[in-house]
């Protein structure tokens, strides 16, 4: 079971813990490779809809406790196979492209919190610059409730991620807490990247300049930023709402 | 330090732990009951303006790690005075309102993080109905990144809030993950208090019957529904953005 601890398996498979996330990443038509369950937890299998070829390994409970990350396990945990994207089919997926890059957002609750939120506002990838939390995380699955599982995700390197948007003529918003363009205002049809920073020192320099255009949600109140999650996510509904709303 | 244990002392005082929130509450002018620093510790005050008024008082090592709630506890904490509204001043404290009211957000993150964008969007005040966790929660007032101690915020039974919402004629908008009316079709320039449900359950029936109104948040993406404090904060954006942005 040492696939189980480091996340990300040497196939590629990342392990997911609890029936919760099981059940997600069953619905959401992920393969899965391998199915571990507790000694005596069997029964909880039998709650969930899990596809009926995978492996099932019975394990003693001392073996799985220390075999998974959580610190209360549940009984029951997978290996699972992402679905696998690369950064030109997620480009060219859709027109037009409303994709969200992280540029080191190091809260998992953020990270799976915005992956929700890009999907439900029908963005069309996530994108994860270097500094970002890992996405085989626990808690960004969680945060993410399912989202993280069928929302186009890929992790790429600053200069890959430019150079392509750039070939596209995608635009790069980036999300500044104060002085930018009024994020309301700005037109959110065309096809745009939205750069969001880390939660703490907000944007790099070198990322702030590679950005046409840095954009502020109007705040009335005297408070200096939104959350990170809560941030982006607000510039995700600007985005749908001049889009039309429902598809 | 048996006020610290309890997050709220008799005398209306609420506890605080580590040297953020310490610079918070004095940037935002709370008063000080007292400042507790621990042993060997005492440098940690100097980086902060605390007020000078307010009794310090170093104590050991054991005494201070036994008596603050946090599992890393930063020595330093303090007891202070949270600013006192009572409903009817949140409800006649501005026209035109704009209320968050919580049926039962029990998450910390959560509710910190809507009180932060509540203070930014420009909301009139926030109201706690039974259920919801505790504004001297440390993860609260860490969420809520100072907002917390300045925005006008009161807990309330349900039949008072109603009750007095009513005879002000401000209208209750509850919000709803589907099948409710847009959200970005709603008009939120008049008076209005904005329902929100606790994680899991949502509003509670009873809540849902008192909201002349249903709100849906458009969403395009196959999600059934939004991060709690997204969704809260994604509804008051709405209303700043109506209500003409910045002040």
């Amino acid at each position: 079971m040492k696939e189980l601890r480091a996340g990300v398996s040497a196939a590629g498979d990342i392990a997911i813990e609890g029936e919760h996330l099981l059940a997600e990443a069953a619905e959401s038509g992920l393969n899965f490779a391998a199915i571990f369950v507790e000694q005596g937890q069997e029964h909880r299998l039998e709650r969930l809809t899990l596809p009926a070829d995978a492996e099932v390994l019975v394990v003693a409970r001392d073996v799985f406790s220390s075999a998974v990350h959580t610190e209360s396990p549940q009984g029951v945990a997978a290996l699972v196979r992402m679905p696998e994207w690369t950064l030109d089919e997620i480009l060219d997926r859709e027109e037009p492209a409303l994709l969200v890059v992280s540029g080191g957002l190091q809260d998992p609750g953020n990270l799976g919190t915005l992956i929700r939120s890009a999907e439900a506002f029908g963005a069309t990838g996530f994108i994860m610059l270097p500094g970002t939390v890992s996405l085989a995380n626990q808690k960004v699955l969680r945060a993410s409730a399912g989202s993280a599982f069928r929302l186009p995700c890929v992790a790429v390197k600053e200069d890959d991620l430019f150079e392509a948007l750039d070939e596209r003529g995608i635009r790069i918003a980036a999300a500044v807490a104060a002085e930018g363009e009024s994020a309301s205002e700005w037109d959110f049809t065309k096809p745009a990247a939205l750069l969001l920073g880390n939660e703490g020192a907000g944007l790099s320099p070198s990322l702030l300049a590679e950005a046409e255009v840095r954009l502020t949600i109007p705040m009335p109140g005297p408070v200096e930023s939104l959350n990170a999650a809560v941030a982006g996510s607000v510039l995700l509904y600007e985005a749908a709402r001049q889009r039309g709303g429902k598809r």
